[in-house]
């Protein structure tokens, strides 16, 4: 695998001693926005930023609505009770997913199912949903169940893996033949398109994530996308206390979650997106400096993005032969200042999530045995 | 009730033509400690702030752990997952709350039991918890059920109402008699203290709030309060999605949270930490002006902090005569520049919780129709 090689040559790229897996930059107005929300005292959940930080990303993703919250996985909860998921539904995803995805399914009481990725993607399968749906599941009066336990499917969670995106047309499809609702875990895939259209937007609602490892951040924060306005501004209303307007009085209709953002966390967002195209153009320049560079390195496989697609590039994968090599690639690059990581675990090994149905997971199973990220920060000075 | 005269009162008190309820006031290191984050990069939950946060509170309020939280309803929603609250169980607390309280209770699937709130304090009534518990309940196996639901009676979240403490010592006293857990909702009393020992640290674990509107803000956030370091440890994991630490797995071992406060938020808190004691210092004399003052305003009578406590005086409360005086003193004072509110819907008067179990609520409606908030922002330029 030549792991000197690689380790001197990503030092060389990035230009440091230790490099970081995927750090934020600031290269625009993040101190002046942030000195204004003092100056003005609007630090907190009202303030110009956070409409600003919505409208902003209105435009840039071209959904009729976001809707700020406090991270990515809030931003998943709230998105599937508002597809209408309740306790005790069923929820199709993927194994190969990090924890938030299962996380917000179970605060509202649901099970996931987990089905198969794609190679081409490391994403969901349409393949493998519709095998699954066609094996296990009948439909009465135009619901869903799956036939062995009696529970509705409501909804199906695809997560564009490192910022790919899955094979969304195809998807779309098989969710509409058994009426499933599309929750887009769009988390990882800001600045992501799929045929032209940005990933989060292709479902009944998509959750993107500001976290601070992401392309761009507001420190900790999410945001949900509609193309239902009315959908949108309820999710505005249930995500800021379901608070009925009014001069004075306090009274509320629904039982409602505090996850709003603080005007200082938006002032930080509507800084890093005004220099989003940069930071993916960079993301961008840099997988292909990488897939260039391990075209000459043995038995180590550059992952590319999936056809049709703009991928983010969010964190740049590498694929090894096999556990053992993945093992020894990660210890001889964290042990010299190259700092990477596999795959997150399998839900399906996770002590919370072993018990949940899955089918065969074959892809699933071959990634998580090869995959390593490696170094992706944005390389903007 | 003299009400030109007050408002003419209020508009000199704080210098302004539109004087706010509560805003916050930024006097020292906080554009400092933002801008730090920024050229350090770390803006998000991994940073210094966090851990100087997390230490300073525990100082300040001699609790053993303190952890971020990221706001005060989800720091109460974690608090009574913590305090072993579970699906079905009933929890006491006061009508006369804001809707956060109930909220957090509602995430887990917990029924709230609406008891009276004590004159002196607008907080949960220990005499009126003896009294329904003596009335209502029954101990099987050192548990405490509800005797006509059949649900366990597991917590009691008393609400320090607008920074005054509750009767603390009495209402342990109830509690520890039928076995049940103590938990503190001190969004708003920071600074506050009952016998010399700050709000929040009575119970298993207490919650604080640092929104905009609090005596200190960090933009939003909010903080739990232990005695029990290793609760405190667990809360801490949990919080922060339950990852077992290893230099590159990913790897969970409980259904986690991401309730992370970011750094540049708590960078925030750390500045306004700073000057906490001149804040309330600032808030108790504004308090004390206020109370002159009302004595020479006929029906118009100034609350004061409980015996025995230090108050935060964090909202400001005049008590009115009746009903109509309350809401011609509303319309009178926000047409005027001065912002005032009423205090929040009683929780049993909204469509969510109206068909809980309550007591008559008798000091609690009488404050409902009575109380108005002033003015009551830190007074430092």
């Amino acid at each position: 695998m030549e792991l000197k090689k690689t380790t001197d040559f990503i030092h060389d790229l990035y230009g440091t001693d230790f490099v970081p897996l995927s750090v934020p930059v600031f290269i625009g107005n993040e101190k002046k926005y942030l000195n204004e929300c003092i100056d003005t005292t609007f630090v907190s959940s009202v303030g110009k930023f956070v409409d600003r930080f919505e409208a902003d990303m209105e435009k840039y993703t071209n959904s009729s609505r976001a809707v700020v919250c406090v991270s990515g996985t809030n931003a998943l909860h709230m998105s599937l009770m508002l597809a209408g998921v309740e306790r005790g539904d069923e929820v199709l995803t993927q194994a190969l997913t990090f924890i938030a995805t299962c996380n917000a399914l179970s605060y509202i009481g649901a099970y996931p199912v987990f089905l198969d990725v794609d190679r081409d993607t490391m994403g969901l399968s349409p393949v493998a949903v519709k095998k699954w749906l066609s094996n296990n599941s009948e439909m009465k009066n135009g619901v869903c169940y799956n036939k062995r336990t009696g529970r509705r499917v409501k909804a199906c969670v695809p997560m564009h893996t490192f910022g790919h995106p899955v094979h969304l047309d195809e998807l779309i499809a098989v969710l509409k033949e058994y009426n499933i609702e599309l929750v887009e875990d769009a988390a990882e895939s800001i600045g992501s398109y799929y045929k032209g259209k940005h990933t989060g937007t292709f479902g009944r609602v998509g959750a993107i994530s500001f976290n601070g490892n992401k392309t761009i951040t507001t420190g900790g924060g999410g945001m949900m996308l509609f193309n239902d306005e009315e959908l949108g501004a309820y999710a505005k209303h249930i995500t800021t206390q379901a608070k009925i307007p009014h001069r004075w009085e306090f009274k509320h209709d629904h039982i409602g979650y505090n996850y709003r953002m603080p005007n200082i966390n938006a002032a930080l967002g509507c800084a890093q997106l005004e220099h989003i195209e940069e930071y993916v153009e960079s993301k961008r320049e840099t997988a292909k400096i990488y897939e260039d560079f391990f075209k000459n390195i043995p038995d180590v496989e550059f992952f590319t993005e999936p056809e049709n697609c703009r991928s983010n590039y969010w964190l740049n994968v590498v694929i090894l032969k096999n556990k053992d090599s993945q093992q020894e690639f990660l210890q001889y690059t964290n042990d010299n200042g190259v700092m990477t990581r596999p795959i997150w675990e399998l839900m399906t090994r996770l002590p919370m999530f072993e018990h949940c149905e899955h089918d065969e997971l074959e892809n699933t199973v071959w990634f998580a045995d090869r995959v390593v990220n490696i170094p992706s920060s944005v390389r903007i000075k």
